[in-house]
């Protein structure tokens, strides 16, 4: 037997980029297990067992919970898909790359995108998402709650107020946020939330949770035309996973077992704890970038507690500095792209990679890579860090 | 630390079903490695890999070979939204329920579908399907290779050869053949041909491989309008794991180690082997059944190897079956649907699933649950099955 392809080996890489996330051992066993099928009766007990812990991920009582079996990209087009029918009015909050993604989409979809925009890393106020809404007077809004490519949180609650006031559904791209900081769906008031398997949830990539409101769904009910995607469509993926059980694809098996599992996981941690674990990690990793001289790119009330946004400092080399850690010490942290290229860096700390150890690992290797690079550190990052731990821990 | 979810504890299941299949250990070791970045230089290599053991699997050289971060009917829909225009005449050949599936996602798509219908589980003459296209003028012609629901084999070469006299393009649906039987997608003159991850190639579901030939890509490039579907948007893909790597998805890491393995897997027994073991397995299978007295669906000519479709006996109770066959013995085969649900057993041999020691295990166990159920067998169908196989090993 010729063996032209050698058994799989890749190297160990410590994952503080904007995803994926280091995955839990116990995540690694539940995909090895042996997989059953589709329309197995056990599959179905595993994915009730999702639906259930997705609720709580979630923050919501929607009984339309569940996961879609693509990327989280796939659930963003699956919230376009179901929930844009051609020539709606789309009042979309664009401050970033993912709501450039989704006004994509809508125009693919055939629907109208009106947008109002902001310099990728600002927010937008309550009064400014008010006023906007009620001029354009939409069918659906979307905004970006946590924005992967900025490192800027966009609350949703004032959103979600105005757009109900003028009859819009709210759709929600929670990617980043999930699993490491609140959603709490419900209590915001988003229509359609989706995320990925693979940041705050843990798992690797492949899923794309989803969770629809009874008011989302009453639209999808009265919709003149099916979906244009089959595959994303959401009414049938209903039938397959709930009630019926009626095929419609053949579900990840693997990927659903993984999913589980990190969810297992997060209900044993406590969502609270959870969030807690996350911020008081970011807050660390911000106190040891800022003594060594670097500048935060979002502002303080804004920036996420999962993904860090420092500026790259003057006349360095953020390829370069990339470079240098993910080869000499396997860490991946991956730079800005679009109006943000070679600006900032951007380093995550979600699920099993928000740790401590990970935090003072990743200074102590960053400092390293800027001053290979010319950078003069104003202090040492490690120290500031661990200042910041002993203080939170004393509180 | 509460503990509301156990560990994750599926049933081991013997899956022979119309998929999934079995999956070999060294493909479930392969998934539990450590992930990397979607954009680490060690995920193209494996891209790379899987690239190039699918051309090998499919039978061709087309530069754009690839997965898509999907399962089976993802790659149908990314076949459908990239080579299906709005107002393009499509012409189907109807004789199951894939076949259905197509046409209502080329409906979706705007296409004008177009379809030449038979019974489930008959196939199409040459002559037929050259008067077909030659009346029709399509401008894309899909069909079935291997229709699961039917358990026949559509042989593509005339289909291919009056469409291409005609100027269309040719979809075919690959996903219960590739790597169980032959495709050979260059010979056959096929344009697009998409597969799943999880049947011929024993991994576990979650991929589509998919190849595009030079004159589809032509059709693709000149398109007057983008697909509809960003997710499965063949260019973008095309930019990410090809070329210039720009970021379009977070591809599902664990899955492409899942899948790169399984090929290995291929690779090293050989194409042509593996083609003969579920040749081999299939014949033995289809002896024994026979024996017991019951009747295949598809005539000789035009049976899978890789999915076999005796008839249900008259007065027997086919769920009943399945569900001893499941609850006794862990085995899981399927009953049809659509026209043949309660007339059909779809029992699958397919990649780690085709192996004589399964095919004997299932010929016991149905026995038992036939006899169950008040079928009396005219004759043992393991020792017709055991027969067959050593006549084929004296050959």
């Amino acid at each position: 037997m010729s063996k032209p392809y050698g058994p799989l080996n890749p190297p160990g890489r410590l994952l503080l980029g904007p995803g994926p996330m280091m995955v839990e051992p116990r995540v690694y066993q539940a995909l090895s297990k042996p997989i059953v099928g589709h329309l197995d009766p056990y599959f179905f007990q595993v994915v009730e067992e999702i639906r259930e812990l997705l609720r709580m991920a979630f923050g919501t009582k929607n009984s339309f919970t569940m996961a879609i079996s693509g990327t989280g990209s796939a659930g963003m087009e699956a919230a376009v898909a179901n929930f844009v029918e051609p020539g709606d009015r789309v009042a979309i909050f664009a401050n970033g790359y993912f709501c450039d993604r989704i006004t994509e989409m809508v125009r693919r979809y055939g629907g109208d995108p009106v947008r109002l925009e902001k310099p990728w890393g600002e927010v937008f106020e309550d009064d400014e998402a008010r006023q906007f809404l009620d001029r354009v007077q939409p069918r659906v809004v979307a905004f970006v709650h946590a924005e992967t490519s900025t490192g800027a949180l966009q609350q949703g609650r004032a959103i979600c107020a105005a757009a109900h006031e003028v009859g819009a559904l709210v759709i929600a791209d929670c990617v980043t946020s999930l699993g490491g900081m609140p959603v709490n769906v419900d209590e915001t008031g988003i229509d359609v939330a989706y995320s990925c398997s693979q940041k705050g949830l843990s798992c690797p990539p492949g899923l794309a949770p989803i969770t629809v409101s009874e008011r989302a769904m009453e639209r999808l009910r009265a919709r003149r035309t099916p979906p244009r995607s089959w595959y994303l469509d959401l009414k049938l993926l209903d039938d397959y996973y709930d009630g019926a059980h009626r095929y419609h694809h053949t579900a990840p098996i693997s990927m659903f077992y993984a999913l589980r599992e990190a969810l297992a996981i997060i209900a044993e941690e406590g969502l609270e704890n959870r969030w807690e674990r996350h911020r008081r990690n970011h807050l660390a990793l911000v106190a040891g970038l800022e003594a060594m001289g670097l500048k935060m790119h979002v502002a303080p009330p804004h920036r996420l507690w999962v993904l860090n946004t420092p500026r790259v400092p003057d006349g360095i080399d953020d390829a370069g500095v990339r470079r240098r850690l993910l080869e000499q010490d396997g860490i991946e942290i991956l730079g800005g792209f679009g109006p943000l290229a070679g600006k900032i860096f951007r380093i995550g700390l979600m699920g099993a990679s928000s740790t401590e150890e990970n935090v003072l690992r990743l200074l102590d290797a960053l400092e390293r890579a800027l001053c290979a690079e010319g950078f003069r550190p104003a202090a040492s990052g490690r120290r500031a860090a661990e200042q910041a731990y002993s203080v939170s821990a004393a509180q």
